[in-house]
């Protein structure tokens, strides 16, 4: 069982504390706005411009991410937590 | 009897409770933004852009949604329980 | 006498209260946004996008719709209540 | 002595209480946006659109128009009084 | 001296209090947003739209116009008073 | 070293208030949002409108303005106060 | 381990405060929004305009930057500080 999202929303599974403090970002403590880490598992194929063309995503399913932490909405597939979240709302690609 | 749903909004029977706990997706009770599982059981032709084109919808007559649970408006047709909502409020499609 | 409305507006006749029982569509009480029955007797020519094309109407006079019940402006014409709201107020049409 | 609107706006006589209530639209007391009834006496050519292209008007010199009655700018020429409106707080064209 | 305004703004000397009880144009007391009376001294080449095309003036230097009177920023040039405002904050070309 | 303004952003010297009472131009106490004279000192190349073409300044280096007050972001380079603000935020060309 | 931003987006590495006072460029304590002097390390392909086509970027790695200290969202990468900002938070190149 999977879903599929919607024009340019992604489907992402949060990356653990514990992996987070392994990897090399940091989010501070004393940041207003603290984003989080998480990974691309399903992508919807884009934005409908004004004009009717398909705008194509700039992430791909396994993109590590670095997304804004109040985005998104959460759900549980099969027992796993993930967000469903706009591209506008991820700050950069971790690589 | 039935309700064709203009432009861009579709026209959703909510899955029962019952059946959601079967299914595959559980919505955390500290979800922020709730959503909720649906039926597309009508759709409009799509919106209309400012160049006056059409806009295709990216669902169809047949799909099982996860939707803002606060999208929508509530009607009954035929004494059965519908939504309707644009697809906007759509996050994704459950396959 | 009778009123054309302007660009994407539309003059609709609530359907009354002991019609709308007859019909399959009850709004629940419990809906936050309850929307309403209506048939159109008149109908502007559509709106005009930017870059001055007429975007046609999807509603054709005739057609029994449902609004959004806190839309559009109250108008007794020739002793008969009318609303005159704009089509991105309508939901759907009953077929 | 005359006033030309600019773009898309009316100078607007408003029809006199006596009048209105000879005519056949009457504006219940309990509607929540009360319209009321006036002629064009002048008209703009119409809004540029972002383009650059004239988009010219759906009112002519002439026209019984039901207004918004919270739009437009009340003026006095030569002891008569107007309003001048943009078009799109006109609601319809009375016939 | 001079003051060459941008884009699609222009400078306007206010007609004098004197002149407008004079004039066939009197605000009544009343009015909610009272405009007011004054003539054009120079003006901007126009907007430029999102596709860079100059959109043009509909106005020209020696116009008298009425304008919203909360629109436009107060200056004083060689010992006389205008105005600096957007040519929509003006509402019609008195002639 | 000198600080090169991004898309329609220009860098402003502001001018001596002791040099602002020889000009022509006074603004009243009375005026709601007074405007302040400067000279550009450098300038962005322009915006770029949503279709991806460069939109052009309208001002150049050594045009001196009037400027919104209230606009601008302070910033002292090599012990000169500047200030840095959007070309929408400048009223007019003083000649 | 670096990231790479989506978009408009760059990613900044704030110039510290002592070197600050060695170059030019000194912000009064008096400003009502103070900017703050950064350092490009990594920038994102440029916005999507509504019509599908990439908007590049007006900046590049390498250029030191003056940007508006209430813009980005704080990351460590590494052991070093960085902001995550949009193109339209920086107000100019120091050259």
């Amino acid at each position: 069982m999977s879903l599929r999202p919607l024009q340019d929303r992604i489907l992402v599974e949060r990356v653990q504390e514990t992996e987070k403090t392994k990897g090399g970002i940091i989010i501070p403590d004393t940041a207003k706005e603290k984003p989080a880490e998480g990974k691309v598992v399903a992508s919807g194929n884009g934005r409908v411009g004004e004009d009717g063309k398909l705008i194509p995503m700039d992430l791909k399913v396994g993109d590590t991410i670095l997304f804004s932490k109040y985005g998104g909405t959460e759900v549980k597939i099969d027992g796993t937590d993930y967000l469903i979240m706009r591209q506008d709302d991820v700050l950069g690609v971790i690589e």
